[in-house]
C-alpha cells in the first residue's frame, strides 16, 4: 500500500475519483458524437455498433475528467460493471482508461469485486501480475470479494507482493441490503463483517509496508460511520477504500473516524459527485458542441474533486 | 430455467462442460501455433502480442471441444476468469466462444460470479438483457456473488425476467476454505450458506417456471454430498448448479443427493475432467501437428463428457 500512501501524501488529498460513466452520465452530445464516428471507422458486427460507440464515448469522457483531476488526486476507481455493460468494447474502454490514468501519475484501483475458487481466483490475478511479461489491465490494485474463503484471497495477496500491487477485500459495503448477510450474529455475538475483517487483517500479516499498512486493504462504505470507527481500531494494519461518499450519503464527518490519528488510513471515493456535477452547472445545454461539454464536465470534475479534498481535510484536521 | 430444463431433458444428459482453459490444458503445439499467427495478422501493443495468440489459441481448444461435445450435453459454462486472465484479448475469445456454442445449439452458463450494490449490480446484468438492443456477452445465464444482499441481486433476477435467462447465485462453494464465511454458526444455529440459501429460495419466488424451478437458482458444490442434500430439501423450487465434480472429488453417488426425486432439479458441472482428458491420451506428443493434436483433444472431450453422463444416468437410475 506505500505507493498509494505516498500519492496521498504527495497530493495532501486522500480521495479518489470513481470513474464510472452510464449514458445517463456521460453528456448526451458525446454520446452521440462517437457513436456516429464509429459507423464511420470500426469494422463490427452491426448489432455492437452501439456499444462501440458509447464505449468511445466513454473513453473520451474519462480522458477529460482524469486531465482535469490529475494534479489535484492521488487516484481513480474505474467501476468494471460500466464498461462491462458494453460488452467487450467497453473491456476496451476500460484498460485504456486505466493505461491512461496510470500515465497522468495516477494510482488505478480497478473496482472488480473479483472472488472465486483458488485455481481461478490465481486466474484473476493476472490483473495484477499480467500475462506473459505484459500488463494487460494496467491497475494498481483491484476489489476482491470474501464469500469464498483465503483460498481464493491468497492468489491475490501472492500477485500483489510479486508485482506490488495491492487489493482491497469487501468487508462492510456502503448499499443497505449489505446487512442481510453482513450483519447477521454469529454464536458469541461477533457480526459476520467483524469476522471477514479479522480475516482480512490476518490475511495482510505478512505485507506490511513502511507506513504500517499490509497490500491487503478493506472495502468499507462511508454510510456506516459508527461501524467504520470500530474497524478502524479492529484492524490496525488495513488501509481503508471507502465508498459511498456524497451521492449515496457519506459525508466528510461521517468518514472522519475510519482515519487514523495521522489523518492516514483510508481513501474516500466520490462517483457522481465528481463526474456528473457538470448537470447542475447552467451553462450546459443540449446544443452545446461535444468538446465545449466535455470542458464543462471538466472544470465542474475538477471543482468538485477540489471541494471533496478540502472538505476532507478540514474533517481531519 | 425453463429453456435449460428442456435442453437437459432433450440429451437425456444433467451435465455442463467447463470450458476453463490454461496455458497447461491447451496442448503445446496449439499454443505455439496461434502465437506465431498472432504476430502475422494481429495489429496490436506488441506487449500484447502473446495474450493475443493465447486467446487465438483458446478459441480453437473451445471449438473443438464444442464440435465434440455439442450432441452429448446440453450446456457450457466458460469460467470468465480463465479469459479475463489474457486482458482484453481474452475477454473477445470468452464472447466468441459463448457465441459459437449457442450458434450450436448449447445454453451457456457464463461463469462470472459478479455481485455489487444496486446501481452497479444494474450495470453487471447487460450480461444478460445487452446493451441498446444487441446482446453483448452471448451468456443465457450468469453466476452472482451475495455478500452485497439484495439490492445486488435484484437487478439479475429483473434482467433475467425480462431477457428470458437465468442466474445462479454462490450458495456453498465446492473449496476447502468456503467453510471460514459460509460455514459459520449464527445464532439460533443456522449456518451463514443456509442462510443464503433461504434468500436465495425468497429471491426466486416469483419466477417459478412450468417445471417448478425459478430463474433464481445456487451454486452448491459437489465437494459437500450431505450438505447438498440437506439444501435440495431445503430449497424445493431453486436449480443447482454444481461444480466440483472430478478433478475437484466430486463423484455421481456424491451429487445424487442434489437431485429431485425425478432425476431433475440440478445440472453437474465437470471442467478439467473433460477438457484435460486429452492428457492421458497416449496417442498424443508434442510433435504432432495442432490439428490432430486438436483432433486428440475432441476424441477425448468426447468420451469423457460420455462417461459423465453415463455415471450420472446410473447414479440418478
Amino acid at each position: 500500500m506505500d505507493r498509494l500512501i505516498e500519492a496521498i501524501e504527495s497530493k495532501q488529498n486522500p480521495s479518489v475519483v470513481g470513474l464510472d460513466p452510464t449514458p445517463a452520465l456521460v453528456p448526451a452530445q458525446v454520446m452521440g458524437a462517437y457513436a456516429v464516428e464509429a459507423g464511420e471507422y470500426v469494422e463490427d458486427d452491426d448489432d455492437n455498433l452501439a456499444a462501440t460507440g458509447a464505449a468511445a464515448a466513454y473513453f473520451e469522457f474519462n480522458r477529460a475528467i482524469i486531465d482535469a483531476v490529475a494534479d489535484i488526486v492521488p487516484a481513480v476507481k474505474p467501476q468494471i460493471a460500466m464498461y462491462e455493460a458494453l460488452g467487450p468494447a467497453g473491456i476496451d474502454c476500460y484498460t485504456m482508461t486505466c493505461q491512461y490514468a496510470r500515465e497522468n501519475g495516477l494510482y488505478v484501483i480497478g473496482d472488480i469485486k473479483r472472488g472465486d475458487i483458488g485455481s481461478t481466483a490465481a486466474a484473476y490475478a493476472k490483473h495484477l501480475t499480467g500475462f506473459d511479461g505484459a500488463d494487460v489491465w494496467h491497475e494498481d490494485a483491484v476489489t476482491v470479494n470474501p464469500y469464498l474463503g483465503s483460498d481464493g484471497i491468497e492468489p491475490f495477496t501472492a500477485a500483489a507482493q510479486e508485482a506490488d500491487r495491492d487489493l482491497f477485500i469487501l468487508v462492510r459495503t456502503s448499499n443497505p441490503s449489505s446487512a442481510q448477510i453482513q450483519e447477521l450474529e454469529l454464536n458469541g455475538g461477533t457480526r459476520v463483517y467483524e469476522h471477514v475483517a479479522d480475516l482480512v487483517e490476518q490475511w495482510g500479516a505478512d505485507t506490511i509496508g513502511r507506513f504500517g499498512y499490509s497490500r491487503t486493504g478493506a472495502v468499507v462504505g462511508a454510510t456506516h460511520p459508527e461501524e467504520g470507527a470500530a474497524l478502524r481500531a479492529r484492524m490496525p494494519h488495513t488501509f481503508f477504500l471507502v465508498p459511498g461518499y456524497g451521492a449515496q450519503g457519506g459525508t466528510a464527518q461521517s468518514v472522519a473516524g475510519m482515519f487514523d490519528r495521522d489523518g492516514s488510513g483510508a481513501i474516500v471515493n466520490s462517483s457522481r459527485g465528481i463526474i456528473g456535477a457538470w448537470r447542475n452547472d447552467p451553462r450546459y445545454s443540449e446544443t452545446l458542441e461535444p468538446e465545449t461539454a466535455l470542458e464543462i464536465v471538466a472544470d465542474n470534475a475538477r471543482e468538485a474533486a477540489k471541494d471533496m479534498r478540502d472538505q476532507l481535510r478540514v474533517a481531519l484536521a
